[in-house]
């Protein structure tokens, strides 16, 4: 299939480079500028429906921090426009003087005025809390914000590999497993803390890297979710869970470490996780990526499993045309190419701005809603942003 | 549209009585009989793939419970078959010996020996529980289980309308709500419990009447699966959510109640809920019951919203045939008609037995097994078992 592909000439280079831009700056950033903010509390408002109307105030942790850490990126990396700052600071503030909790615990939901209205026993909100703080410490130069992001960030470690100490309870017939999404934000996190400085935190990245490789099995060419905690597979509906946008996007995690530590193994091990799950998880019937499978080929538990979400579709973009960059082979611009026309012919809404982030199998609409509890400025903007540098980088070297 | 249906003759009774009788007897019982028993621990294995195949030896407490009831209750109403009243014993003494917790909290899901693997923060494996105990007290004649289902069911009272009582957090942003979900079972529970007689919990009894009808809104004609404590609408996506299936369970329940209870006007209401859910839950694109709708006309958030699930259709089977048996109208006849039409062209497995429990919306099987984590015998054979004695006695007065 890859031999018929031709790579792209500067001239296609630009025009995407152009239209990633556009998606980004004149769709996806406004929407969420123009309509998130809640200008009585601080912080945005999270339940925006399809033109941006606000259909529910509850607010979001994951998104909260999410929006704070994006708006800053975007300060600082593209434009220094005040309303970006602004409202970074905005989210910042509301999640440190309204929403925190005791021992460094940050609500998953709260009121619009920052009540909790539920705390997972989980660790994911204040990993995004971090995320917030460290760029918005760079944005907005204050550095009282990274080391409090350093603080948090040891808080997280400290939970991370046993989620007890965040309230989870433990049940005697309990299969012992091991998620790939821990060490996967852990090296994202650090990554943004460090701002992808090696030298710090070396023994946690090479860690995390570990344990993430706990999860690829090469034999089979796949990713699981789930594995033991000596990395032997469960045969389980969990054990065996494949979620392929989720490996695709532990592929860039892993593959930006590689570069920064010069290590090529690692380097390759990446492309082979982003293609193998694309392979396997592109659907050959209607397109686009499912969102679970089982590795046994059965049913996967999850009722939502063949649908199609936003979130996998923005991670294989970057993925995609990451490793594009790096191996100029046709099968990672193969894959860039199909993934950008099935997302861009099926998610934007050129209407009101913004993504639709649920589509059945065959790539309708289920959900007219752009922001919910599990979507906000982060995936759609974040992929439009390391595509669009990354295409200007790809451009100038043409 | 109803003016054109004709009501049924007798020869139309004789033949939709044997056709479910066929079905219960003939695949959906033997599917569970042949393929769920664990002779080595006692109980029941939940997960079967389509062919009845053990994919996941977990065990599930509310499906546990469910099922004990239902062979107890085929044992004592269609055929004094040893096997059945074994095999609910056998899933009585494993929840009872095995399973139990202190306090009279049972796990959500365990190990295939019994070991916790979960407990839920909820009261409805502990409800299944007591329909167990209660329907097989009376297959095996044995009245001490009575006794320990009511003991459980007082425990289930105590905790039903204060969950933090079975461990859930409150926090202060949380909008207070009632669950429809907490006064139809407790209808279920004691109408199973006292076998019919109104006479004991009638207090009880009402105070369930009183808090299902506060979810009934007449000028809407909706049923909200939450609202505020005083039966108050609440403007958000909880307080929209329209679950045209369980409003048509609840339907049924009530209905129950009022024949024994002899009210008229309750009777009449509850017809109104079981015709007005299933009018606004049809779906007039691709047929069949839609899982959620917004009452607002939004997107509701659940993913699974719009696919089509097996057990709101078995619901509403009975619930239409219960209906007409008592209006004799031809609304109900019509709403049923199409309700076993498109049931039975879409949900039963000819090859293998039982029924698939999850299509998309265009009716398409997105998911083969037959007994999931929320899959059980239940729904269906309890839907054909209670359509089945009520077509024989509208054929004999046919």
């Amino acid at each position: 299939m890859a031999g018929a592909v031709t790579l792209p000439a500067r001239a296609d280079l630009s025009a995407l480079r152009r239209r990633y831009e556009t998606e980004l700056l004149e769709s996806v950033v406004p929407f969420w500028t123009r309509h998130s903010p809640d200008r009585v509390n601080g912080g945005y408002f999270n339940c925006l429906d399809r033109d941006g109307s606000v259909y529910d105030t509850t607010k979001f942790g994951w998104l909260q921090g999410r929006q704070v850490w994006m708006l800053a990126k975007l300060y600082r990396t593209v434009d220094q426009r005040p309303e970006w700052l602004e409202l970074a600071l905005s989210g910042a503030r509301f999640l440190r003087e309204r929403c925190l909790l005791p021992g460094g615990r940050m609500p998953f939901s709260m009121t619009a005025d920052g009540r909790a209205v539920y705390v997972q026993r989980k660790i994911f909100t204040e990993c995004f809390y971090v995320l917030a703080l460290a760029e918005l410490s760079r944005a907005a130069g204050d550095p009282s914000l990274l080391r409090e992001a350093e603080e948090e960030l040891e808080r997280v470690w400290s939970w991370a590999f046993d989620w007890t100490k965040v309230g989870r309870p433990s049940y005697p017939g309990e299969t012992p497993k091991r998620s790939l999404a821990v060490p996967m934000i852990l090296l994202n996190l650090i990554e943004e803390v460090t701002d992808g400085d090696p030298r710090r935190y070396s023994a946690e990245v090479e860690e995390c890297i570990r344990l993430v490789r706990l999860h690829v099995k090469k034999d089979t060419r796949r990713v699981h979710e789930y594995v033991a905690p000596d990395g032997s597979l469960i045969d389980s509906p969990d054990g065996r869970l494949l979620n392929p946008g989720h490996a695709i996007e532990a592929g860039w995690f892993l593959q930006h470490w590689a570069r920064r530590l010069g290590r090529e193994d690692l380097s390759r091990e990446a492309v082979d996780i982003v293609r193998w799950s694309f392979a396997e998880g592109w659907d050959q019937v209607h397109g686009g990526l499912s969102y679970f499978l089982d590795a046994g080929g059965l049913s996967p538990l999850p009722l939502e499993s063949s649908m199609k979400l936003w979130w996998p579709h923005a991670e294989a973009l970057y993925a995609h045309l990451l490793d594009y960059s790096i191996t100029r082979e046709a099968a990672d611009w193969e894959a860039f190419q199909r993934t950008d026309a099935w997302t861009f012919s099926h998610f934007p809404d050129p209407k009101y701005g913004e993504w639709y982030g649920y589509l059945d199998r065959r790539g309708e609409v289920t959900h007219r809603f752009k922001g919910g509890p599990y979507k906000g400025c982060f995936h759609v903007p974040r992929a439009l942003w390391l595509c669009w540098r990354l295409l200007q980088r790809l451009e100038a070297e043409a």
